[in-house]
């Protein structure tokens, strides 16, 4: 067979098996993942009790070294065909959720990320001439397959994004200008509909108080299969016996 | 539609139109590679005549700036999960051929390359767990399906290869041992058998040469559809008029 007859990414099942829970921070920047993140972790361990270490707050890109350096190269060198922009980032993808998603999935923790897979296919193809579908193609074959178990989208329109934007965080995302921010924004709405299951839209104009008590909301759900007591090295079965 | 149905990925038709010739060297490192790419040069420029901004040496990984902070990555940094391994290797091929290989194609040069996409299906399909045909999903997805008008393979046994081997220049690769190279090498020899237009195996035991007679053999179909007088500036339509 000739090995470049296949254009066929095959995603395989989600593996090793999950036993957390994966909630995801989508939005332009600006938007107020971070402080939502922060505050939905600080509930977690003040109001819920969680223990700190299974809470885990991450990015992409940049969670782990080799992001950092993926991240550098796609901020601020040279100009990056977008193609390889497109491979980059799932480069990133790949090895923080092998590295640093997965296992704390598998031992039971609570991962919430500032962006996922969504971010890439909103920014890369809604934006540019590559399609949508391709970039998730990407993603999961990176990733083998995993979806977040909730998808939170901090919506915003793009001039308030403008206005709420630290001049100093200039990258070569953010020059793209209002209306890339604005087909983005739409294709991040285009996957909310089309995933109701996954994803909560909530208004970021809001003060920071209401969007937290809605960010509560969108993730009770998730939250109530989510096992604080879980210890790896002592599955569930193993206890009741005793 | 839910962009996260799709796995796969679309192949273009090359683009834009070539009139270069592309012709990939491949095998082993000890092989030769870089020693018979030299002398094809030199032959070319100093027996054929052809001008020596026509000829482009070039190789993978690190053939850009970009690349080659990739190789860096890729060669001497941490631990890299076998996947994100794969779209860093096809985002460096995607920077490459869009930014040098494709740019110096079409004003009708000629492209050695040291290393190419076979070489990601053989070291990284046959000597990991990948399947090689994912492997080149992603290189022909990150070229817009660009292939070489021919691929020399440089065969040697991987013992005489270890042999040949600089002690300086253990990159991890190269660490894999004697049963990954010939791995590798029983790819690359499947590969040359399934794609007999492309491909040419010369044995890289014998002196080079001899290696460089049959070098020149095996590029001779494809070097008489190179026009060294082309000038893109001046294509043959017009020059016809004069």
């Amino acid at each position: 067979m000739n090995v470049l007859d296949s254009t066929s990414l095959r995603i395989p099942q989600p593996h090793p098996p999950r036993r957390g829970v994966f909630i995801s921070f989508e939005g332009g920047d600006g938007a107020g993942k971070t402080t939502q993140m922060a505050m939905l972790g600080q509930h977690l361990v003040q109001e819920r009790h969680v223990s700190e270490d299974l809470v885990l707050t991450t990015r992409e890109p940049g969670g782990t070294e080799l992001g950092e350096q993926i991240r550098q190269l796609l901020l601020h060198g040279e100009h990056v065909n977008e193609r390889a922009e497109a491979l980059l980032y799932a480069a990133d993808r790949a090895h923080h959720i092998a590295t640093v998603v997965r296992p704390h999935l598998a031992r039971g923790g609570l991962v919430l990320s500032d962006r996922y897979l969504d971010s890439s296919i909103a920014y890369q193809g809604a934006g540019r001439n590559l399609d949508p579908s391709q970039i998730g193609a990407l993603s999961l074959w990176a990733t083998e397959g995993l979806l977040p178990d909730r998808t939170i989208l901090l919506d915003l329109p793009p001039d308030v994004l403008d206005q709420r934007r630290d001049a100093q965080d200039q990258d070569r995302l953010e020059l793209a200008g209002l209306e890339f921010h604005a087909a983005v924004r739409s294709t991040f709405l285009d996957m909310a509909r089309v995933e109701p299951e996954r994803f909560r839209v909530i208004d970021g104009t809001q003060p920071r108080e209401a969007v937290h008590a809605q960010v509560l909301e969108a993730v009770a759900e998730v939250l109530a299969r989510f096992d604080p007591t879980f210890d790896p090295a002592d599955p569930p079965a193993h206890r009741d016996e005793q």
